[in-house]
C-alpha cells in the first residue's frame, strides 16, 4: 500500500468570486464558483520575503506553501538580441516535467493533498497532464487524465509512464465533458479555471524581477491565459510592494483560434493560414477571457496572431540558438516579432518572454518542422 | 553568413601534464599531452566569490569564464528518503540539453571559440553530442559528430536538429578512430580527456555545498569518470578553502563493462547478468582510469556494480517519485542501494547523487522498461 502523504497547511487564504461575491476558506475545494459558475480568485496577505530556491522561495507571496515539489522554478533568464530587439527568455521548458505548468501543479497538488484528495482528475491534451501525473505520483495520489485520442503519442506515453490512468476521448470537448462527471467525486485540477495555476505562473515574474529584468514589455502565448494572467499578477504585486512597474502585456494567439483577439478588437481573422502547430494555445473558450482582455487593456497591451509559417520560422531561430523548445514556445517568439512589425513593441524595448515547453517530448515532430 | 562570435579571454590558466611535466598556456589547445599522450590537467588560481546564477556563479573557481551559455547549472537539490537512507538528488537532467554534460560543454565551446576554432569535432553516442551540437550552434561554430550507427534514434535526430553534421560509424571504436583523423584540423572536444569537463562537473559539488548538502557520501555512475572526478575536485577545492570536507566517493559501474572495479579490486565480474541499459557508462578504457581509482582510494571509497534488473528497479522508483530520467541515471541510484547492502554506505548517511540525464529523449524506451 502506498503511503498517503498528509499535508497540514495553515490555510488563511480565501476563495473569492468577483462576480457574485461568494467567499469561502481555502480548506474547502471548488473548481469554480458554486453559486454562479464563474472562475474563482484567491485572496491572501502577501509580503516580500524571498528565501531559498524554486517556488518555495516565494512562499510569503503565495496563498499556500508548495510542499509537493519536484524542483520547479528557479529557471534561467537568458538575454539575447534578435534583429536588434533585446529579449529576456525565461527558460520555462527546463522545469521538472518540461513546462511552466509545473509551477501551478505544485500548488494544485499540494492543495489537493491538504484537502485529503485521494484522486485527482484533469482534462488536457499535453503538458498539464504530464505535470499532473508526475506531481500526483510523487504525492501518492491517483491521477486520472482525460485526453483527446489524437494528442501526441509521446505525451500520452509519458502520462502513463508516470502512473496516470488515461481515458482517451473523441476530442477535447468530450474530454472536458467527461471529466465533469468525476468532478464531484475527485479533486478536479481544472488548470484553465484554477487560480492556483495563475499563482504558479506568477512566480515567473517574481524570478525575472530578481534576475534583473527591467524591461517594459512582457509577452506570452495565450490559450487559457494562466501564463499571461500570472505575469500580470506577479508584476502587479511587485508594483504594490513598490519594487517595479507593470510591463505592457503582449498576448500571442494563433490565426485559427483567437478568442482574445476577437474580444479585444471585435473582429475575427478569416481566410488566413492555419496555426495548428500551436496546439498549446488552441483554447476556443477560455473561462477567464474577460480577465485576460482587462489585463491587456489596463497595461495598454495588444494581441497578435501568428500562423504555422511564423511559428516554424521562430522555431528555427530558437533551435539555432540552442533552445530545444516545442512549437507553442516558438509561437511566443513569432508573436513578439510580429508585435514589433505592427508597432505594439518598439525595437528599443526589452521583452520578457517565457519559453513554455520542452521540445524533447517531440523530437520527431521538431525535426520534421525544422529540417 | 553566420556571424562568428569572438571570445577574448584573460587566459591565465596553464595546461599541465602530471606525468611528463609538460606545460603550456591555455590560449593553446591540446586534447592530450603532446609529449607523452597522457590526459592533461589545468592549473589556475581560484578563490571563493560566488555571484549570480548558473555556471557563471563560480567564475572565480574556474580556469575560464563560461561565456558561451545556455543557462546550464543552478539545478535543484532535492532530498528524499529511500528505505531510510537520505539521498540528496541533484537534478542534472534539468540542464539546457538534458544532461550534466552541459556544464563541461559550456567551458569547452567557450575555449574553442577563444582559440578561434571554426569547427569542433567529437565522438559520442549520446548526451555529449547533443550538448556539443547545441552549444556549437549558439556560438556559430560548426559541429561534426562521429556516432555509432546503433546510437538511439532520438538522440541522433536531436544532434541533426541542432545543426550538427553526423558521421555514423560501425561502432564506438570506429567513431573514436575516425574523429582522430580530424583532431589536428578542428577543435577536438574529447570530453573523456578534456579537463574542462571535470571543471564543469565540479560546479555540481559547489552548488550542492551552497544548497546545504552536508553529507558524508557522494555517488555517481562512472563511464569516463568526468562526473566523479568533478565531484572530487569540487569538494577538494572547498576543503582547501576550509568550507567542507571531501565526502567518501562511490563509483557505480555496470556488470558488463567495469574497468574501475577491475583496477580497484584486481578482478573482473563474470557470469553476471548484463548491464546494457547503462549505455552512458559503457566505457571500456577510460583515459583517466588511474585518477579515478586514486580519488576513490583517497576518500576510502568503493566501486559497486549494477545489472539491468537493478537499473530497471531503480528506474521504477525514480519515475514513481516523478523524476523523468534515463536508465544511466537510475544506475546511480541502483548503485547507492547496492553500496548500502555491501556495507560501503551506512543507512544513517546522507548521499549526494546527481541524476545525470533526461528521460524525455527516450520516452518509448522508458515506457517499455517501466510498465
Amino acid at each position: 500500500m502506498p503511503r498517503h502523504i498528509v499535508v497540514e497547511l495553515d490555510l488563511k487564504a480565501t476563495w473569492v468570486c468577483h462576480r457574485c461575491g461568494f467567499r469561502d476558506t481555502l480548506d474547502k475545494y471548488y473548481w469554480r464558483c458554486p453559486r454562479c459558475g464563474s472562475p474563482l480568485d484567491i485572496e491572501y496577505d502577501f509580503e516580500w520575503r524571498p528565501t531559498g530556491d524554486g517556488l518555495k522561495r516565494y512562499q510569503s507571496m503565495l496563498p499556500l506553501e508548495p510542499r509537493i515539489s519536484l524542483g520547479e522554478g528557479s529557471t534561467p533568464l537568458h538575454v539575447r538580441r534578435i534583429n536588434g530587439l533585446k529579449i529576456a527568455f525565461k527558460l520555462e521548458y527546463l522545469n521538472p516535467t518540461g513546462s511552466f505548468k509545473d509551477r501551478g501543479t505544485s500548488l494544485a497538488i499540494t492543495h489537493a493533498v491538504s484537502v485529503s484528495a485521494k484522486t485527482v482528475v484533469e482534462d488536457t491534451s499535453g503538458n498539464t497532464g504530464i505535470s499532473v501525473a508526475a506531481y500526483a505520483s510523487t504525492a501518492n495520489v491517483k491521477a486520472k487524465i482525460y485526453t483527446p485520442r489524437d494528442a501526441p503519442q509521446g505525451k500520452k506515453l509519458l502520462m502513463k509512464l508516470l502512473g496516470a490512468e488515461l481515458v482517451e476521448t473523441k476530442d477535447r470537448a468530450e474530454a472536458a465533458k467527461k471529466v465533469l462527471e468525476e468532478a464531484s467525486k475527485a479533486y478536479y485540477v481544472a488548470h484553465t479555471w484554477n487560480p492556483l495555476y495563475i499563482e504558479g505562473a506568477k512566480t515567473i515574474a517574481l524570478e525575472a524581477y530578481e534576475q534583473g529584468f527591467k524591461g517594459k514589455i512582457a509577452a506570452a502565448p495565450v490559450g487559457s491565459g494562466g501564463l499571461i494572467l500570472g505575469l500580470y499578477r506577479g508584476f502587479k504585486q511587485l508594483q504594490e510592494l513598490e519594487k517595479t512597474d507593470v510591463p505592457t502585456l503582449v498576448a500571442v494567439q494563433g490565426t485559427s483560434v483567437h478568442p482574445v483577439y476577437e474580444k479585444m478588437y471585435g473582429r475575427r481573422m478569416v481566410g488566413h493560414a492555419e496555426s495548428t502547430l500551436a496546439d498549446g494555445i488552441r483554447v476556443p473558450n477560455p473561462p477567464r477571457l474577460d480577465e485576460i482582455v482587462d489585463a491587456l487593456r489596463k497595461t495598454s497591451g495588444c494581441t497578435v496572431l501568428v500562423d504555422n509559417n511564423d511559428i516554424v520560422d521562430a522555431l528555427k531561430m530558437l533551435v539555432k540558438m540552442g533552445f530545444i523548445v516545442e512549437p507553442t514556445s516558438a509561437a511566443g517568439l513569432a508573436g513578439v516579432l510580429k508585435a514589433v512589425e505592427e508597432g505594439c513593441i518598439d525595437r528599443g524595448d526589452e521583452v520578457l518572454l517565457p519559453l513554455t515547453g520542452s521540445g524533447l517530448k517531440m523530437i520527431n515532430t521538431l525535426y520534421s518542422l525544422v529540417s
